[in-house]
């Protein structure tokens, strides 16, 4: 899968200015604002300090040019880049105060994203040698969404549903109050746009044969052991997308993933992942 | 120390808001519209489904009241309140689509505040021997830093700073701009109004003696062995707060404690720690 | 299609909440509040003046409610309702200056939609006996797609996609650029989650086959006579969802439908429909 | 009367906004980053498609704008000018992906505006040899009345009140509560600052001489036939300005017109008006 | 003048919120969570301090319902009235913690406002025995425009323009660039809507002539002695509201009014007027 | 006390561009529009007419860039510096619309905020010969705290908190509450975090001795008399920062200033220091 596209601007930015108003607060930086004077000039990288996938440089770029516009920012790596501790990703070059005011805001954006493509990176590596994607789920930290699909694509992982609304997910309790799965994706059918996937959660290989009938586009295959996924992989004869789920981890995935289902998901890719470990180093002009 | 008060409506619910916008997108939640009938009611309890701290009950409040006004929640467990696996946290009683609706957002506030409690916990409890508090960095979640901190508390941990403008913490590259550490502080000391602590990083015994002698309130000792993290409480006599910080993790934290050390930062807590596992199960009214 | 489910209220609200803003600017409803006295009460009807399908109710409901939140609001017909003149759609009970202020805040809303969603089912009704569904399109009013969306539903008409990111439509100077259909296709697929469907847009069958080879989920038949769109139709045998469009209007619509195509998609809907006439009349209490 | 001058950038920019979060949603144009790849660049043009009058340049440009500050933008047609069929409005030359992006938008707002330009200029144009002016009322799209207003202006239209605060405009329901006409217009005349106009609708012409009388600004006739409009421009001898109103469209607009009345207003300009049909056109480089 | 109608709570509340989310920070207010508990209950009273006008009892409402919906606050005086040392204006029963947190803000609304309110009706009752009222100007304090116009109207002043485009204030330096104040009043006529009304500011009685002679609808007569503004009422002869204006104060406004002018304008009543003085006294349930 | 940094641009823009939105409205600077041509060009200068310290140069920047970010602006006072009348403070250069546009929001900004630097530098110089300083209050204007906090330092002033959350300030309420004083600051230091000072109100020099055994950081002494501070002071001495607060005005600064106290609080500062006065002279291009 080809790297993602640059988030747009348009959603970046207004989540990157929040970021700096909440580090901000009312009366800005005034560690920085008391003790450096305005006009010393120095220059910055940023530089990995541990190795990983890089991604959330447009978010860092926002901070900084947020907080300076005049702040020069020359790239070195690129948001999919491979990194070994200590090399460099990106340089700065401006205001000293501009640099240390942004700094902590652009380095929780970048850490927290590469620490995601880094552990998806991990895990698509895992399963390299077979068929299947791993994908995110919607388990996401509230308000990052956006930034942690994009994070999760830098590291080699697919996107699932970025909210309710853009796909149809019928899980588990969707299906008992609808009185069964054909009810259900009858139900979701019979409304949805022809743009719109269906995808069904099954428990069962005979939830998954119900479902297939009912002609859906994807399946959960919710915490089936591998060779069941085998079983499922098997009777879909390729009909549908077909997803194995349910606290998979780096344990397990190469074994589900041989079972040659489509797509792996996990959730802990973005409510879990640990942040890669980054720092900016800063030179003061003489 | 005691729990944590409620966090204020007033912080809560506009970060809740933008998560649902976020999850809710321009259409909704569609799958449960179409499958959902509008008339079914249910009833549900929020669980954990791993041993840990609970945190985030007013975020998850505030996500089913956004959804719906007239959802009936009834809590068992409260904030800071340790749960086992299996344990209820809360019950919600309503109309089937505004739970099923609200669930992700609520449990994503959930699971992560509670994930960054109970690491806090599980930190705390390994140096409760000692006199050192746990303390958070301002290495959070873009966005997220108000419930973080309060996770923090939750899980008995203390909060350092909440921004860049409630406290001064005079760094190392302050230290480097401003010509040594006794001129930075002089610096800040001119110009910070009377309610405003200064914090200064030393990474030295002679720059902490400095430090001292310059009176601030605190000083951070930077990636110091527990032996030199000793000589440091000697040398302070009860002068000014000492926090430890660096790298610490629950292999190293309890030598840090036992040097006597007031604090040990731990940015991992609110950068790192891994999601609580809770789930929400449902009852459809019959 | 069935009836669409209510829009949520965390959508709505918003929209409504800045067009009463628009409305009253700084200093409110000047002529009600100097001419009516606050201790009024009255009671209103809001009521068809001309034929047509109800939309927009929760967009009213809340004008009225953010006005006043103690107005009492009885609803008589339903989103998708078909009233005649004279029709009572609801009922208001409260301070006269409440039913004034937000008077035409609820009618700009529903005339709008109920323009829109007649719209639709005039359309709909044309093409009854056939196989294909309207639609709508992108070309929709700034600001409003959501409602829009949810009136062409209520005239019972079906949604394509809500924007940019909820699904690939592939158009003819993506083509140009990707040099031809099946390298477009083929690195919108290499970068698709599993949940977006794609859609190309054609002029030639000669690019129908190309489309339908390269595995496409619809297809956009533009500016297509009818009987080469019932040789489209043939040609796809049922593999590709077929969509007919450019410019169609109420002249050309059965001809298209007659062709067998599954979607019929008119911008005309959302970008041109007529506001329905509605009013409210107001009984002041005695 | 003169072309009206640019709305101001404060006022566009963040309904332009709002159009662009809703039409690029969490993920963007998926399509075109797919596809397009981030190097191509092209030049475009927009261009007429059909008669009518120009109006929304500002709101495009800022389309444009807010996707790519880069992109280059040269305007050939102004705000207010007629164009044919055929007619280049304004260049576009840049990214092609930010042209993409930006296009469903600016062509929104434009084909919107010049929709209502056109049509007003057609209504304008029918009773140019009479004293009258067509005017605009608060039937507007919501969110977008400056837009509307300033598009009115372009088809040579005047503006009535842009809301319920920067005029006083007393109707039949004020007049109900107050207990008649004089009554109404003393309680609003006592209380309205001095830059406030009082406007009074009357049904007949005794209710005319009341409220000529009682010393308003403006009179609406509301549903009068044109031989009752001519015989209230003479009772009025010039002293307040006439508005004719009530459900008049082409047909009906000379008859009115020739009465002598100030003024007509024509809600139909701002809540029907179908949108004039523009397109984009572009040219990859080569 | 009557007493002005409450302000509307869609405008009131989002200024107040924001002076709440000032207040509050990302922490809250630590102290009374910290130290009063949260079952504490308590009965708290505003009261006057200095004699002075009431104004601004809805944004103290709103101040403490958005911290507490629960609190209960009856209402002993309303804006617009007259206070005396010590009176009690409203009392507040509920929550400790809720009363404590609200206010500051409160008082804050209520001692600005107050204070506007109070400076008007001492300015206004030095001049009741003329024709004269007194109003206010642009000059605000910003972001609170429409709460000091309320203020202003509480302490029996008139409202001026709300903002830039509610009115034509045609000052010197249109003039100077239009070429005269003809040229500048034909220039406005001709583009104005016919709800707007024109002012022109004048410097000497040959201007004042010549604005008459255009046929404004307000003249503005800058920095006039008492003398020449009473020769600028006899040559006005009724035809325009003649507003006196330029560093007015209490010693100089009876002789100013006394000249017979229409209006006289303080901008000193918004941009420097003193708070009044009030203060909230508590008892804690026993 | 040095002169403060400049305030960080993403504070100053928000609240600028609220109170440009505020006085535009929906039609914007009709008048202008209107009068003056858009070539028109014109030359400007910002002077004081009036004594005092300038204050809210970035905040009249940023109205003038808002308008019309191609308006040139030149700095020839800076903040906190003293002005004479006549003074000129800056100079404008561009389009003569723009600099009439932006005036008002420009000037209220700084006339309110350069009166309140005036205000306090007038305290501040009758007390220059005492150890004392001058301090402001959170009786501030509601939405412009940071702005307000940032004049009082122009002024010589120092700051107090600038919210609820930025330190603990026990009052007499909160005292009552908790059981008196010394419970109190057990409660409040057993959950602050180590960054935040604990100042504590007292009345009488009992309570001042049960506070400073506590060990709180600052003691605010209210409405005691100058000898009863300098006793405060002795029994002070120099544990906690001494705060005198109640009623303080410039007839009774310097008896208080003399008891030897750290700082002064006077409340006036904010909420009642009057305007200065600042006008804007604009030359227009021949």
């Amino acid at each position: 899968m080809p790297l993602p596209p640059p988030m747009p601007r348009l959603i970046v930015e207004p989540a990157v200015r929040r970021a700096l108003e909440e580090d901000l607060g009312r009366a800005g930086d005034i560690t920085t604002d008391y003790v450096v004077p305005e006009a010393t000039r120095a220059q910055a990288r940023i530089a990995a300090r541990q190795a990983g996938v890089v991604s959330g440089l447009d978010a860092a770029r926002s901070a900084f040019r947020l907080v300076d516009p005049d702040l020069m920012i020359g790239v070195e790596r690129h948001d999919g880049d491979v990194v070994s501790p200590g090399d460099t990703i990106c340089h700065l070059d401006g205001k000293a105060r501009s640099i240390l005011t942004g700094e902590r805001v652009a380095l929780n954006f970048m850490g927290h994203m590469s620490g995601i493509a880094t552990a998806t990176r991990t895990m698509a590596q895992l399963i390299a040698h077979a068929r299947a994607r791993v994908t995110c789920t919607r388990k996401t930290t509230p308000g990052l969404r956006a930034f942690e699909k994009h994070a999760v694509r830098c590291g080699g992982g697919a996107n699932h549903r970025f909210g309710l609304d853009d796909g149809l997910l019928i899980k588990d309790n969707h299906i008992a109050v609808a009185g069964g799965i054909v009810a259900a994706i009858e139900a979701a059918r019979a409304q949805a746009g022809h743009m719109v996937k269906i995808e069904c959660e099954v428990d069962t290989l005979e939830q998954l044969a119900q479902a297939l009938d009912a002609g859906v586009e994807a399946v959960l295959l919710d915490n089936m052991p591998p060779a069941t996924l085998a079983q499922a992989v098997a009777m879909n004869a390729g009909r549908a997308t077909l997803e194995a789920s349910g606290g998979i981890n780096a344990d397990t995935i190469v074994g589900v993933a041989e079972s040659g289902v489509d797509l792996i998901s996990v959730g802990w890719l973005t409510h879990s992942a640990p942040s890669l470990d980054l720092g900016l180093d800063i030179d003061f002009g003489d």
